[in-house]
């Protein structure tokens, strides 16, 4: 694998990471509070990105989603209270398995794929952007975990 | 300059305009606000930032550093609202002139400067973990602007 790809792979995996290992300290109950007053709740931001995530997979031609049924509560609508999805329990087992699938498949991906367009562009875009490539969106990706872990951070009474 | 160079790049660039747009929609009384009950203050996270992006500076071996005595009340020693450092007019007129000197030096490198070592390594750590270059601090750098973005939308009373 490119060296560069490496580096990249390697900048998505240590934020992934670092979130892990927050929600892993974080009990049911601290996750079910919001991360400062009158903001998203930890749970939200879990499925919020378990479900982002998730639309990589049909994004980068790896397969359907697995979870397709979390884009409506997590993305297109704000966080509710008052709307019981799921468990923080379940959204921890998601959230497994979704980055192991994801690690297997970024892993078995060629420079060549990366550099490659995603789905929602057109040969023609690619030709004209060549930069907004599968690569690009990955490190975007990067930034969006960053940005949402530090918001879960404010969780933690410490 | 090489295709990955340019993306990493305008993934910098991106969380730099998205953080600065914030910090422009923010009057400097809300930047002394705390981002957060008992959490940093706008200001502290615009000083630590500032300093943080003016030490890549000596570390890509661009010059020295502007602002070496925002090194210790932003990065060494975490917020104290009885310490007045500076004012949030100053810190803004720093962030424009470092980030400005920044641009302009990350796009006269070449993509071989760009995968060099920096200057916290040697040449034989280089040898052994290649992707440990100044892109690879780069593309860190990146996540934490994007990081501390998600903490600073916090302020914002929408």
């Amino acid at each position: 694998m490119e060296l560069f790809v490496k580096m990249a792979l390697q900048a998505w995996d240590v934020q992934i990471k670092r979130t892990e290992k927050l929600i892993n300290s974080l009990s049911d109950e601290q996750l079910l509070q919001e991360v400062a007053p009158g903001r998203n709740r930890g749970i939200y931001l879990l499925g919020h990105l378990i479900a982002v995530h998730d639309a990589m997979l049909p994004l980068f031609s790896l397969g359907e989603k697995l979870y397709p049924e979390l884009e409506e509560p997590f993305i297109k609508n704000p966080d509710n209270v008052d709307l019981v999805v799921t468990s923080v329990k379940d959204l921890r087992e998601r959230w497994t398995t979704i980055h192991s699938k994801l690690s297997e498949a970024f892993n078995a991906m060629s420079a060549e794929q990366w550099f490659q367009r995603h789905n929602t562009m057109t040969d023609e875009d690619l030709q004209r952007e060549p930069h907004r490539n599968k690569l690009s969106v990955l490190m975007n990706r990067t930034s969006h975990v960053a940005y949402h872990l530090g918001q879960l951070m404010f969780i933690r009474h410490d």
